[in-house]
């Protein structure tokens, strides 16, 4: 089958989601992972709505890609204005990108009641939007508001507006299911009449998930010849969301056998997908097809048993081709050796059927069951190794700590004040010191207590700071955890802490911050943990 | 069309979901609820496999159900076993149920490898347990386990399970996608082959989301005369879930005008999704299709101003139809209009030319640059709203509070103690509290002061409490924002604080959800905001 290119829309579409929004250095970030993944287009924003969009194309020309081409996104030109002077228009050719992408509308009732002009004049519109890009543009896509509905309910009209575009100078006409409520018959039905219509010429297809179909009606549409599929990782984006490009991506090439993306980058699928869902601070869902965590899970004890002998019984894929990974979740019998190959990474000797690696497992077993997850907290993992082998090293010892937080009005900020007693070699070190808030208070008291013995401890500075409260539904008394990511100028580590007490877990993890720092040091490590 | 009836599995297969489980209790009252919605058979379980579905099948039997029929599910019986001496197959006659659903292997691969016979045995064991409980259940269902991948695998032999199966006396086939990774192509095509070779023969599906496609799949099985369509509330189930009921029921009702739930039934869709997640202890997908929080929400300017002139520009049904209802988000993409509609919303007359509107509009801004988000905080919107305007009423007053979060050595958990000072009315109230961490020791001590003014209070309780960190890489002194979500017995609400200090962002949240409770009370109001 022809090759079909994956038009990528988190930075754009996928912020319209309610509780899904993205920093600026987030987004560059994620431009530059999609590429590192293989993505063909990555849609940046809509360089004429919002400073932030804006900015995002400004730095984004500083980067080198590898494969991806930057799109900007934007509508057609106002209709009272011409496209000379529209502000718009503009804004899309100042933004610089290999490719710009217009939208214009196909449906009567959108031309009336949205963009308030006639039917006859949308078509000028389209028409000269396009033909006005078309000399500035290396590449020029065309998308097609609300088509299906728009065919379904003027077919004549929604040609002619296609009709407009190819006259304009559109590379690609993609259709959309901009409400998200079309079948998949109709999208078949549809796209064949539009192809019989442009013979040669390339179509797309952007669906929403309004009616649960999004990843089956664009499937349907590369069936009927569609070449270029737009949609967002994790199916993110306004009301239900876009098309799940991790579903379809995987299903492009596992299934369909559909050229797409090759299969040493679909093996970072599961990776991709989590570090967007990381950088937007959103929690990943674990039943996501292909990458969430219960994808190759395994619960019943039959299950369990046909899997071992033949994983094919309960499974439709090798969970590893997408980066995933099968679990038991009754008996974990890939868990002591994943502990081994951990320590190995790690540098740590360490046998299968040592028992500690027993002992680490079981340990791991339970502070995960009680919410802690190691997977961005290495460092938090490897001391915890080190410390059931017996060599792990004390740096020094608590005595005890506590933290003030007063707030004397309604209007006052509150103070915070922390006091720590601790124990370095013979020496018992008490000192206090006021934060940005207690847990601030108590970073500063504890890097206070401690620089005057390990001097080092000063090139070490916090990066990032998280926390997740985990679900139980026990409202303010909820646990918490807590996750921090630490660097030095030779590398950087993550750890982790949990409690219902957000002090005492941001304990844990600066505890475990510090020692890592020392241990690292000592061991002439670099980091990256 | 054909009508088509609904088997929901939430009971047995939904509880294979990783972290979905429902005790005894939950399990009778969401049966009862599904009767109530129109549900026309409900799988209640594995009598044979553990206790509590045996349970299940005696206390169901107390209970009038008005149109539902109670399912029990099963294997056939074990290969060195006869019908009679099976205990398995004597399990599921003791439930008594109406109807007996049982599940055979279609797959070679799995007769060999799962069942651990010969592929002639498992004919013989397929007719013979369904022929020895045919004259003892009212109503008998065959599910083909794994049946697409069998046919695809050997079609003959697949075939030939299905024919025993009628032999043995199965009053519907259902053609079972047990492994989730079959593309809608398939389906269509085996269902086609099945069809002809057992005209009459009523068939059914049941698919899993393992490609993202369970919903589609069982559409796609219905086009082609599937009368019967399994799966589940919400989507639950093994891996990545069963095929999700809200979604095909919406779609075979409202998209294909399939005789299935009346209207009015359809309307309790929303109410009956959440009333089984409450149950199960899991927060609701906001993003799910028809019934999620986020499904009719609109954020972008143009949209909202489309919707509001006609709400079918981007919305695919009534959300009403459904049980749901619109939503305009507040958000940097929007302006006045959108505060004047939202108080609009919560009954506040504002005209969009008041310089009030301006005013809040400015105040919002303003706090969105902080890091506040009123999307999931509609409470602490209201407030501001009616504070600017100047209706808003003082239910108290802070003096001050202090938190101290103390821990007096390595092993030990720290204890929080908070101590608050408040006026209500002339009235001084000065009191402490523990908590489980500081955050929750504060929430018991403001309780604690207010109770005894506003009883009410008591009937209040948090359902959720989330933290996340804004980005600025500050490490532990960023900022952070703490969302609360409040309920009563009439209605839920969201309320917002940020600041540098945890403790005085819960603060915010948690007097906003205080005085939001109150106030709502006064007027009435049922809350949802």
């Amino acid at each position: 089958m022809q090759e079909v290119k994956i038009y990528d829309t988190t930075l754009r579409d996928g912020t319209q989601a309610e509780d899904f929004n993205l920093s600026l250095s987030d987004k560059i970030r994620i431009a530059l992972k999609l590429d590192e993944f293989g993505i063909h287009y990555i849609e940046g924003g809509w360089p004429g709505s919002n400073p932030k969009d804006r900015g995002f194309f400004e730095e984004i020309r500083n980067y080198q890609f590898k494969q991806a081409q930057i799109a900007a996104f934007g509508a057609t030109h106002h209709p009272m204005k011409t496209p000379v002077n529209d502000a718009n228009l503009k804004e899309l050719l100042k933004a610089q990108t290999p490719v710009v992408t217009i939208f214009g509308k196909s449906w009567t009732v959108h031309v009336k009641d949205a963009l308030h002009t006639t039917l006859e004049r949308n078509l000028e519109i389209i028409r000269d939007s396009l033909a006005y890009l078309r000399p500035q543009a290396k590449t020029l896509f065309y998308d097609a508001e609300h088509f299906f509905d728009g065919f379904r309910a003027d077919r004549d009209y929604a040609l002619a507006t296609l009709e407009k575009a190819v006259e304009g100078g559109a590379e690609c006409l993609v259709l959309c299911d901009t409400n998200g409520g079309n079948l998949p018959g109709a999208i078949r039905e549809i796209m064949a009449v539009v192809k019989e219509r442009f013979p040669g010429m390339p179509l797309g297809i952007h669906a929403h998930n309004d009616a649960d179909l999004a990843v089956a009606n664009s499937l349907a549409a590369v069936e009927m010849g569609a070449v270029q599929v737009q949609g967002t990782f994790n199916g993110v984006g306004e009301r239900c969301g876009n098309a799940n490009l991790c579903s379809i991506i995987a299903n492009l090439c596992l299934k369909m056998n559909v050229p797409c993306v090759p299969p040493e980058k679909l093996q970072k699928l599961r990776e991709t997908s989590r570090f967007i869902l990381e950088l937007a601070n959103v929690p990943p869902n674990r039943y996501q097809p292909y990458v969430g965590r219960s994808a190759f899970a395994h619960k019943g004890g039959v299950h369990i048993s046909a899997v071992e002998r033949n994983p094919r019984t309960y499974e439709h894929i090798d969970p590893s081709l997408v980066g995933n990974r099968r679990r038991f979740l009754v008996s974990d019998l890939s868990g002591r050796a994943t502990i081994k190959r951990k320590a190995e990474e790690f540098g740590i000797n360490l046998s299968s059927s040592d028992p500690v690696a027993l002992e680490v497992l079981n340990e791991i077993k339970q502070m995960e069951h009680e919410g802690f997850q190691f997977e961005a907290a290495e460092a938090s993992l490897e001391l915890l190794i080190n410390k059931a082998m017996g060599s792990s090293k004390r740096y020094f010892e608590l005595i005890g700590f506590r933290v003030v937080d007063q707030k004397l009005s309604e209007d006052d900020e509150p103070v915070s004040e922390a006091t720590i007693r601790v124990r370095v070699g013979g020496q018992v070190e008490h000192t206090a010191a006021l934060g940005l808030g207690p847990v601030n208070a108590l970073d500063n008291a504890l890097r206070k207590a401690l620089e005057k013995f390990y001097p080092e401890l000063r090139e070490m500075e916090l990066s990032d700071y998280k926390v997740r409260v985990l679900p139980g539904r026990d409202g303010t008394a909820s646990r918490v955890r807590v996750l921090i990511e630490s660097h030095d100028p030779r590398g950087h580590w993550g750890t982790v802490g949990v409690s219902h007490d957000i002090l005492e877990a941001s304990w844990q993890a600066l505890v475990d911050s510090v020692n890592y720092k020392m241990y690292k040091d000592e061991k002439g490590l670099n980091g990256e943990s």
